[in-house]
């Protein structure tokens, strides 16, 4: 079927290839010309302005928004100031569930349908297939199905079990009403923080296994070693990655790709160690706080990011400042 | 070759029945006569004490101990009181890596070599083979070898990759001397209390999106739902675990226990949410501290835990004590 | 001058006989007639419904509200509608600040001051005067100056330093504009959650001293005491919180509330140690969240409250699921 | 009474001058001889080796050490060569409990009495007199009772209140044997860190509370701040810190310094934020852990701590490394 695919970043532009290997007809546009012209080459049918774009659907028309958070509201609107009563808006980034929540209720006065289309999979999406959690009303989501048939990985991928649990096993889902999609991927990103924190934690312990033959300072502001001989492994750790990817409980994919990145580079050289994050941790955290969810390994290793963004230096200089008042201690200079 | 097997719980008798079906001579040892006669049925040579057990091995000897961490310490000793120069005593428990450290200095003392092997897989280890990680001097983990390789899943499984990785992809791993081993098992725990934490928090958060369509209190002591409209997702549990199975980012063996767990029963009806730690989370963080790791994730994983075992009780009688004392509150009672 | 009052629980009642001790003419109401006897028997010009409080009332007419955040923000739109151009209301309770910023916009569009006034002092404050922080424009809050100075501790209490910070000496302070006091009230209560937890923590650790002089399961499901030796401290809790109340680094009003409740009563029998929260906490994080600032401690201790109320047990039940699933571990029952 | 004291650094040399103002002769060694001078001046007695120090005492002799926690063993053996039976060797230092319990069972076997004393007060002690935590056998404690007395607080300082806490309104108390001083003293600075890192958030927290006026990139690897219109407060953080100390709940001395060094510099501009730990939290936490006693809000603000000396270098590395490779996420250079 065709589909008007708008945003072509990394996820967009592998989205629509996806899509067109498995028979669809894909309009594409963005704002940088450049991006769409890659994709014509590809097959796809081009447009160079938003009025052009929507000109080339047919009805009932299905615009599909890749794009980042803090514009997406107000694209949404552009786009549905252009469709007619029928039409359906995709949003597939990573927004807030809220906005989809309340998207939903105005266009559907206006006739048209929003579905939320959580997408996980990332750069490795086109070849092993989207996992997609879907929000929005019944007959648009149905009336889309061909699309997320094509997108997730389909009945040959893993192990697909069981016909119960609907078309799960294929990697798609319809989560519920608007929002429902967005707040199903925004609890998956909140957890990946979570695991990706888990072994980066890990790793770096082991990293800190030879610490009993190194030299460590006496004085009052160093903690003493007490028991250097406990701390006397070189471990290798591109190898311990990669045995414990067969066979242990905590193989997933994130530690093949930890494995893969410390083969690469153990020393990890070319990351200066500033996490991002691009507001589906906070947001998780709001929700679980707004319900009353205890989730201190989910906010640990948001709290984490914000620090490696800098985000913690008044509250360390105020720590610094307390114990230079109570104890005199002068603070050390930074490494 | 032939190896002697003690301790015949869930991972001893599995392991030995993996390591028969791979061509080894078992000689196995269980305090549990019926533990022990279950393998002689199965193929194994089994002893009646711990003599006759160890009379039963030949030169050089490999004693393998399967045993709770609380008790292993004793039985080595006692085993190491049987043994002549040259032979092996393995520890695949979840020992604690000072442990293995010490009593290797104290066996190689008397001429025996001691090898800590961490053994991930769990009841699954039978099919899918082990993941070991081991810890010890050279020549005894190399004659060790052809247990090792038939224990790990080896090269079938997953995706191996890469020859400059040692055997790594095959599944076990020599990662230093001896305690080295156990100090990557170790770790490993720690990683999977992190990452099975993660899971479990956010799917605590999805088992509450529909709290806008509940009740809730109005009182001083109730904290209001501001905004419910954004809370009012039924979502399936099992559903959601499986979908995300297929080309998410958190794909992983634990998710897919986990929606095997949910699927089977979304309600969880049979676990009460006593959650038992065996120590290996414990050693995890206190590695990290000594070491001045930060592990905020892993060391959340495991308080979530003590506290499930009821060990924040004072604590939280005492806040409650304080807002009595300050503001006058009244305690709710628990649920 | 004269105030009107409206919720007469522990808070608001205190409030109105501390500015009856200091002069001021306060008119009463409540929803409970006997909380309006109770202070019209000390002064208190009472109301029986809320057109003849309003009524009673000279213009420029103040209202004072003290009631819980849930019903709040209902009770200033009716007050509000009996009000005329010039008149103030202040909202002194938990009130989420958003509220604040929202109603200053729409009642000062009606020509009406809104004061929003973060109290702390809790039942304490009718003796030691209240901590105020004050968000609202600068007319209202000058007019309302001789009430902060009235309830606020002033200059003999404490060691009041310096004129250049204004009134903070004097224990109250125009934070800003609408809002600002629920704020800063708001990360104070935020704070406050995690000094509560911090002395609930240790304290919950000294109680746990002499874990080595007790008995201990040797199962697999049970982590081993490495050390018994280092944990056979009999610590009398109540003495111990005493001495840190003179000239530890850790002296504080809460530890002197905790030592007084432990002095009553070291087992704190009579509290069960469900500790609830009534939002404050919540809106802290939630603040700290959106701004990108990490708050570990303060969410740790949120946390631990929610945890307290129930909120993990989902999440708890799930591991114990995970644990079954890949170890086969049985779960203990709960103590 | 007569004291010799070893170790003359900030903490040391104030209690000697305080014992001195309280009629007790001092005896005092430095390695530094210009502490030892400095200390003479005021009336001490002088030593320019340990030799000459012990000789200057008189039997029983006590030897009051105040040095770093990673050099006292070993001068315990030191100064525990040259001593006799009767004689008592009091530790003063933050030492770890453990050695406490140690070198109580060694020295008890050479009849010296070990006496292990936390010391809370810091830079202020001198005037303010110090809260002492006291370990030992009982003989030796009621022996150094007028040196206790002395150093603490006394019935002067602060709200005492009843006799049957025994010393502890006076500010020192005898907790238990040898090493539960050390414990106790070591939870006080598990629960200082904690209840320090709980304003420091706060602190930083209202220090953002104007990121709604502030610029913000739009990309997706920046978190959008959705409601900007709620955080437009330009807080003055000194001046809440000051009305924070009169009538609110969490007043404190740690606050005072606070708001102290906030008025100094509100900016902070003399400190980077690397804040030290001298090993009491670490040493906190392992208890806890041992025990199986929740502590979230006290590992929480150690690993602040630690985080801020650099220690999660690798593991944020790793993180951004985990995102380059599932979604192409280049990172962002540090600020």
């Amino acid at each position: 079927m065709q589909i008007g695919m708008m945003g072509l970043g990394r996820m967009g532009a592998n989205m629509v290839r996806r899509l067109m290997r498995g028979g669809h007809e894909c309009v594409v546009y963005d704002i940088n010309p450049a991006s769409v012209a890659d994709l014509v080459k590809d097959g796809a049918v081009g447009a160079a302005a938003l009025e052009e774009f929507i000109g080339k659907l047919a009805r009932p028309r299905t615009v599909w928004l890749m794009l980042p958070a803090a514009i997406t509201n107000r694209v949404v609107e552009q786009v549905a100031a252009l469709l007619e009563p029928g039409d359906i808006i995709v949003d597939g980034g990573n927004s807030h569930y809220h906005d989809a929540v309340d998207q939903a209720v105005r266009l559907q006065a206006r006739g048209l349908s929003f579905v939320d289309v959580g997408t996980s999979g990332g750069v490795w999406g086109l070849e092993r297939g989207y996992c997609l959690m879907i929000g929005g009303p019944d007959a648009a989501v149905k009336h889309l199905e061909p699309i997320f048939a094509t997108l997730a990985p389909g009945a040959g991928a893993g192990s697909a079990e069981g016909g119960d649990l609907g078309t799960a096993p294929l990697g798609y889902l319809h989560c519920g009403p608007s929002g429902a999609g967005h707040f199903v991927k925004m609890v998956h990103n909140g957890i990946e923080y979570g695991v990706m924190a888990a072994y980066a934690e890990g790793m770096n312990i082991l990293k800190q296994a030879n610490a009993g033959s190194e030299h460590r300072d006496a004085d009052a502001e160093t903690s003493p070693l007490a028991q250097p001989q406990y701390y006397r492994f070189d471990i290798d750790l591109p190898a311990v990655a990669e045995v414990w990817r067969h066979g242990s409980v905590i193989g997933s994919w994130l530690l093949d790709l930890t494995a893969g990145a410390l083969k690469a580079d153990p020393a990890l050289a070319q990351f200066g160690g500033r996490v991002s994050d691009s507001g589906e941790g906070r947001w998780t955290l709001k929700a679980a706080i707004d319900t009353g969810v205890p989730a201190p390994v989910l906010s640990s290793a948001l709290f984490s990011r914000l620090t490696s963004q800098g985000e913690s230096e008044f509250a360390d200089k105020l720590l610094s400042a307390m114990r230079y008042a109570f104890g005199g201690h002068v603070e050390k200079p930074k490494a």
